[in-house]
């Protein structure tokens, strides 16, 4: 969080004064063995983290085992220090960066790009068969955990977040950052370098809304349910049916709805 | 919108089946010449204004008298068309994809990235020296103008919004796109093709929070003031102040906060 002067314009009253606490927005370079992949803007801190579930998720690494070592380069003190992060593969294993810059990027014929962004997650991910049954009481508590830890951090107004949850209901790990893909990367990041991955059994749970790409990194995670505050976009819905992730949106006071995958909610019909 | 069939858990009510309209997302593949250069999840609609303003925002084109035809490639009844467009350099122009490409990747020396994505913004712009001042009744009625404005799209709360205004507060244009980036885009990739920009003397409005991105953008279209209904970030402020942006956040009923460039406000002191 940083402090920053700002002028307060409040109905009729003459302008004010206002020192006002503004979430933290910083790049991040993601280098691979010193090459650079991607640049994101980001929330400062669990960089290593991020790092890690951004190649997990964007499938440039398969698992833990090909990760080494994960340093931001430099040293404290110098300009900018913190702001590129580098990855070196295990010893003997290799990172091909340029296989999966290509992957990204490659032209498919003329007009399948709608299909192929889906098909391409579908063919490195079959469909999650987790047996996970919860109860909709237990679904429906979560927003408001989530609130309630989140409470330090509402200041900003401007901080999204992931967390986990068992089937319980208890949160596990909670992650924040500026942007909503970052606070999930840092979430399954952190699984995955702790070989806490696939996620089975528990529930991811967002801040904000559900797009394709909150689905992917789930689906890769391989984590049965998801839980957002906000909306669903189409292609999330179409992307969570076809790989059989149960998507629940709108979950706020006691109620949500669900769009796919409802044969994991226990209790349906109970009153 | 589509329209999907979900299932509703409210309070202690039995589930029961909902007809839901969801904002739609697919992915937009944008060609320069054929060259795949980036794949972006966004709403269908306005794809050409949506890849001009793209291409601008990036610095990969420098203004309009580089672009020549802006075309989904396929044929319509085609699978996924409508999801590929191609942008070809006006005649006897060329558009260096390489080197943009180059340019967002190139590896800085080791640490200085954080300053990197700044200067090179402000390197390729100029400070806005604009001298719009506008009264703060006007900037304060904006946000409830854009919700009337937004008011048949809200149903699917999954819409971002962008809009421009006139020093007099009147609405010119108006884009909605699943991601406020798209959005912006979609806004000044129709001016770039109306040969309106710069957009001096407007004002920009966005829906939700203020990032590195949106300011950049902003920047780059030379728009004096941005208006956000939600947070800034601290590296929105930070470059919106070394490039001369006016930057307004939590402007909600009435009120603001100004982070940059007040003098851009009249009757500062007015009750």
């Amino acid at each position: 969080m940083n402090r920053v002067d700002a002028t307060r314009f409040e109905a009729d009253q003459p302008a004010h004064g206002l020192a006002d606490d503004v979430v933290v927005e910083e790049p991040l370079e993601i280098r691979v063995a010193g090459d650079t992949l991607a640049i994101t803007m980001r929330t400062p801190g669990h960089d290593q983290e991020l790092a890690a579930g951004f190649l997990l998720a964007e499938g440039v690494i398969k698992g833990r085992d090909q990760l080494g070592s994960i340093a931001h380069c430099g040293r404290p003190g110098d300009e900018g220090w913190g702001n590129v992060i580098d990855v070196l593969p295990a010893p003997g294993t290799v990172i091909d960066v340029e296989r999966s810059r290509r992957g990204t990027l490659t032209s498919a014929a003329c007009g399948v790009c709608g299909r192929k962004s889906v098909d391409d997650l579908l063919a490195r991910s079959t469909p999650i068969d987790d047996a996970l049954k919860v109860e909709r009481r237990v679904l429906a508590n979560l927003p408001e955990m989530l609130r309630v830890e989140q409470k330090n951090f509402m200041r900003t107004g401007g901080l999204h977040a992931a967390a986990l949850a068992d089937s319980a209901g208890r949160l596990l790990l909670v992650r924040e950052d500026v942007g909503r893909h970052n606070a999930v990367d840092k979430l399954f990041g952190r699984l995955l370098l702790d070989r806490a991955l696939p996620a089975s059994g528990r529930i991811l749970l967002v801040s904000g809304r559900t797009s394709f790409e909150i689905v992917q990194k789930a689906v890769v995670a391989r984590v049965p349910i998801l839980v957002a505050v906000s909306a669903p976009s189409s292609l999330a819905i179409r992307t969570a049916r076809a790989a059989g992730l149960t998507l629940i949106g709108f979950a706020r006071q006691g109620s949500f709805n669900v769009y796919a995958g409802s044969e994991r909610i226990a209790d349906q019909h109970a009153g």
